[in-house]
């Protein structure tokens, strides 16, 4: 038997999340049919991060285990036969060592949120960024944002559904930058709660507004309360970018 | 009468093309329908650049005219409203002088062709960029792009359905650059025939998988031949970016 460590692009718009479900196409449904078609073994697919519903990834890692020894260009090459025309593609598959696992071998994590800024609808990035007819202010965003970095108990910006044993993470980087009317926000850390990317940016976006001081930001973030964080900001604009090990 | 210039933006993939058409939906006909919607006025959209099926606009600019005066924000975001959920948006509007033509005032077009060059299908890009799956050297084809660069009979590089006047063009700027697995190729000119950037593409590719010279695309230009030239890239990866006057 053989341990396989794939990295997966996905548009996450047709999908469910990555995760299997009974209540549509998953990318995870996807991968492990494709697999079966190409090798003939029904295998269980895991990844690092389980994206919600229109989540994107450019970078997600994956792992399975194969009875029969294959090519790494083949594995790679017939997954991606398979998955056609489905808006998955395998980037690069290779052998692992055997106790690899993609979630908990994980080191960290690095999602990418794009908001375009402006009052025109979206024609070309429909599904894949967050638009906001509001201006705004992306220093003063990244300025409040350098609040929530470090190790805290991230309770204001944890979905009601998350099952992370416990809610202290450690924010490593979280940076806002703009260029011409798209602002990036880039968030690296170990791992994340449920939402908790999307939960800080739509707190930003309240800041970027001049609606929230980072003063609020830091108080929203000392209670513990989801109550007091900002909205959840939509799917769309949101891309697991890397995952390290 | 007022004359409108509107700057605009679409996903050219489910049109015929820019220009009204029997035989499947136009961005013209979307726009000349919106317009009516919000206004009651029937109108023909001149644009600056016919695109063709499949190919994109970042800053397409059109111009019309209506009878009642309207405000500019009503104008664009009135369209925008009826041209949902169509992926075309209204960037911008402004009142024209009545003498302005969106094709025939125009000094200058650019266009952006995208190439994504890695093995694996596009995921993200798919209908947004051209996937080329063999390795390309984008240096050596920015430097035969340059043997493109002026005043040419450009019949190697034209359709044989365009309807110019003469071949000959002044091609001002052909710059190849790659950032990561995309190359992009950006093309500047007073105005270009039927498939020029998509038949100069194509022969970039040529050169850049080392399968013709810098020389080859010389002599190709000056055979004045179609039949000479590398094959029409697809329209998937061509964007117009911008117009100017």
């Amino acid at each position: 038997m053989k341990r396989w460590r794939i990295t997966v692009e996905y548009d996450g718009t047709p999908f469910v999340g990555f995760q299997r479900q009974t209540n549509g196409p998953s990318v995870q449904a996807a991968l492990e049919d494709a697999i079966r078609k190409f090798s003939g073994e029904t295998v269980t697919v895991h990844c690092a991060g389980r994206t919600d519903a229109g989540v994107h990834a450019l970078g997600q890692v994956c792992h399975f285990d194969l009875d029969r020894p294959r090519e790494a260009d083949t594995v790679r090459d017939a997954i991606n036969a398979h998955l056609r025309p489905q808006p998955v593609a395998v980037l690069t598959a290779e052998e692992a060592a055997p106790d690899f696992h993609a979630r908990i071998s994980a080191k960290g994590r690095a999602y990418r949120y794009r908001i375009v800024n402006r009052r025109a609808p979206l024609a070309i990035d429909g599904h894949r960024a967050w638009l906001v007819q509001t201006p705004l202010d992306a220093g003063v965003m990244h300025t409040a944002a350098q609040r929530l970095i470090g190790k805290h108990d991230f309770s204001t910006f944890r979905a009601s559904e998350c099952q992370a044993k416990t809610p202290v993470k450690t924010l490593d980087a979280l940076t806002v930058t703009r260029l011409g009317e798209e602002i990036d926000i880039e968030a690296r850390a170990r791992s994340f709660l449920h939402h908790q990317v999307r939960n800080m940016v739509g707190t930003l976006r309240l800041v970027g507004e001049g609606k929230w001081s980072a003063d609020d930001v830091s108080e929203a973030l000392a209670a513990r309360d989801r109550a007091r964080g900002g909205p959840t900001a939509p799917p769309d604009g949101l891309y697991l970018v890397a995952v390290t090990y």
